[in-house]
């Protein structure tokens, strides 16, 4: 009967301090929504499944986790289906749930089923688990949170400006300093493509031009060339692989580039209203760069694109990122409902924290005292006092066994706890309590009025 | 394309008036949970399937969601099991993973799983959602939280009295005063069964005592009967039928009639310990009451059994549950672990604050202020103002377009917000806000260091 336990791959579990530091990240950024007027919504895990197929690719498809019908489930599958053994084919007919794949189909979903109850502009924030059948790897599991923040209907460029400061008092809030927040836009993107003569190939130039960084100039103009943009266009490119300088330069530059792309300037208007705006109210500790390199799902965006990398000398990809989409919620039938949102990566944040060592210490701590129990009456005794400590908010425990005092003092250091509290006979007699820092090792007899004011 | 949008029978969507609600709850809970030196731990969503089947009983098997496996999971299935078409047998294998249905197996699991990281008693907390393929119906649903509390490592009768005090620290935060902590021991029942002679039909005759409360004494008489339980043992059952007064008194009755049963003897034992401490350390608001008819989840539990029932006048089913168990760890291999632990009916102590009018205001209210947007320039200026507000833990935020003031007023009342700052051409000139409060209607013109301390 007896099993060894696992848990499937790509899955975690979470022991008590990574919880405490998860809950450190999760309730910083939750604070930070409210402060900024986003509302808290949740969905359920799992959706119909036509809700959510179709809606991310082929692949995507691919990577949602399907539920299996309840019952005899066969049996609604028809002799011919059932004959081709496809999987693919009978999939449909089997399940007819599937687990939520992230949260914004499922909120564009909420936003259309409950339009006459919401309130529009309509700010909401959502901090749920997602699950995708993807390969494990070193930081990708397939059961991960995502931390969204949207506002759908309106199509004011402030909302912009807000969630550049919104990821700016986030990470100041959690003393990663020095994170940089990256724009672009869309239209910009669009308009160079327009440039260039290569409108049809808008996916193909970007998706080329966003492995700037890592494969060069060289191999870009390669990949380029060999998806067909023509030798000419590319040399169009060329101020772009050069662009440099502050936020205002590139815009200038960009300005020459684009003069003949109507969209293109369009693009340029957007990023300086936004520019300015921010440099007018200034940041507490990140900075916002242009870069025009950034597409991150570009089919999906129509306006600004957002990406947020962590300061300098942590190796790690973006820990945010997000954009504006026209027409979310027209795959559910609401047409023209404008949207703009950004995304927290809760797992990358928490792997640059701890590598900064930003976790505040006192988060991991739980229990402020431990009494030791040495028998049924001292431990009555020591639960009236624990009782009152509890009552001024102190986090207090008796350990429940008059075992030996080494087993409980082990205990009390294994856990951290900073305080522990001696009843013996004598101290019975003398309605008194021995307190112990299990730090520094001191100890003296105090009163209970004393032990409440000593431990608060 | 466009979709009617739904989500899945006995699933929720929670707007962002439940959301706060709910937090309200789960907060509470929580902070009690670590007043009393419980730890956070997390589990993933999904198990491996032989980690839950045959863990609940052939319902509970069939209850659990099944993930379907990814890819052409059909090829994985041979064509004699194939041509089968038999829903049951294939289903182990296409689907390898299930979705978690209870907090307690996976619990147990990760006990055993990290039992050389923990320190034992190992005090967790787990508050997730759990899911199960019953029939939704009003209150039940198919996606809900557990919120549990377990000890385990420790047979001390202490934890008993801490659970008892801990619902009743629980139930007074959350201001629902009255609650009846019914409390019985598998003990005092196994020992009735033998002293009537009914030990090899301990669970028939359990389950019609339970009904005591519904069908009344004559009924549960006649379903004994029909069990095969003996009319000279039910005979011997009649003290129980009447079994009257307090705690003291109901005992007193039942040492009497278990007087031959060793077993029963040491469940009025436990019973008097528990009664006896928290009789000295005193409740807050709830009742601790004997309930010898109480056998919720008797295969299980093999010490105290605890059931909350809400306040008199709320027609409302359990609140919370749970017991001691033995070797709860053995399924997974690690034998000789007691534990016990309680559990709260998230769904339940809503619907009861919700019918009590127990939920405070303010928890539903989320924005402090709205600017009025007047256009760029002002809302420039406005946004300074805001950030300096939320700078002092104010949330604020500008409406993001400069619609009708009409429209903008409207959604500040929809939203609830108490304030809003107009800025116009005037305000921006003298570097003035304009406050105006929602409620009273009042306005007046005040500069940025008033409008922080006015809001604070």
């Amino acid at each position: 009967m007896a099993q060894k336990p696992s848990i499937p791959k790509g899955t975690r579990d979470f022991n008590p301090e990574e919880v405490a530091k998860r809950n450190y990240i999760f309730s910083t950024i939750k604070s930070q929504f409210q402060r900024f007027g986003f509302q808290p919504i949740e969905t359920p895990s799992f959706e119909n499944s036509d809700t959510l197929m179709g809606k991310y690719g082929e692949e995507g498809d691919r990577l949602i986790f399907k539920i299996l019908n309840s019952g005899d489930f066969l049996s609604k599958v028809d002799e011919p289906l059932y004959a081709l053994k496809d999987s693919g084919k009978i999939t449909p007919k089997i399940s007819e749930k599937a687990l939520r794949y992230d949260l914004t189909v499922p909120f564009a979903r909420y936003v259309v089923q409950h339009q006459n109850e919401i309130e529009f502009p309509f700010k909401r924030y959502q901090m749920q688990p997602v699950w995708r059948a993807d390969r494990p790897q070193k930081g990708r599991f397939r059961e991960f949170y995502q931390c969204d923040a949207d506002v759908v209907g309106s199509d004011s460029l402030w909302q912009e400006v807000e969630f550049v400061q919104l990821y700016d008092n986030v990470f100041t809030a959690l003393k990663l300093e020095g994170a940089t927040i990256k724009i672009n836009n869309r239209k910009i993107l669009s308009g160079i493509a327009e440039v260039i003569g290569a409108s049809d190939k808008l996916i193909d130039f970007t998706v080329a031009l966003d492995k700037l960084d890592k494969i060069g100039e060289d191999k870009v103009k390669e990949e380029m060339l060999s998806k067909g943009i023509s030798q000419e266009g590319i040399a169009k490119l060329q101020p772009l692989f050069t662009l440099k300088g502050d936020f205002g330069t590139q815009i200038e530059s960009l300005k020459s580039i684009l003069n003949t792309s109507e969209e293109g300037q369009k693009g340029i208007e957007e990023l300086s209203f936004i520019n300015e705006a921010i440099t007018a109210l200034g940041l507490k500790s990140a900075k916002l760069q242009l870069d025009v390199t950034l597409a991150r799902g570009l089919n999906y965006y129509t306006g600004a694109i957002f990406e947020v990398s962590a300061p300098e000398g942590v190796a790690m990809g973006s820990i945010g990122g997000g954009g504006r989409y026209d027409d979310l919620t027209g795959i559910f039938g609401l047409k023209n409902v404008s949207g703009v949102g950004i995304s927290f990566g809760l797992d990358r944040i928490y792997l640059v924290l701890e590598e900064l060592g930003l976790f505040p210490e006192t988060i991991t701590k739980s229990t402020e005292v431990l009494f030791i129990n040495f028998g049924d009456k001292e431990s009555l005794f020591s639960l009236k006092a624990i009782k009152a400590l509890r009552e001024n908010n102190i986090n207090a425990e008796l350990y429940p066994d008059s075992a030996k005092m080494k087993k409980q003092m082990n205990y009390a250091n294994k856990r951290n706890i900073p305080y522990v509290v001696l009843v013996g006979e004598e101290e019975l007699k003398n309605n008194q309590f021995t307190l112990k820092n299990m730090i520094s090792g001191e100890q003296d007899k105090v009163d209970l009025e004393a032990l409440v004011t000593r431990l608060k």
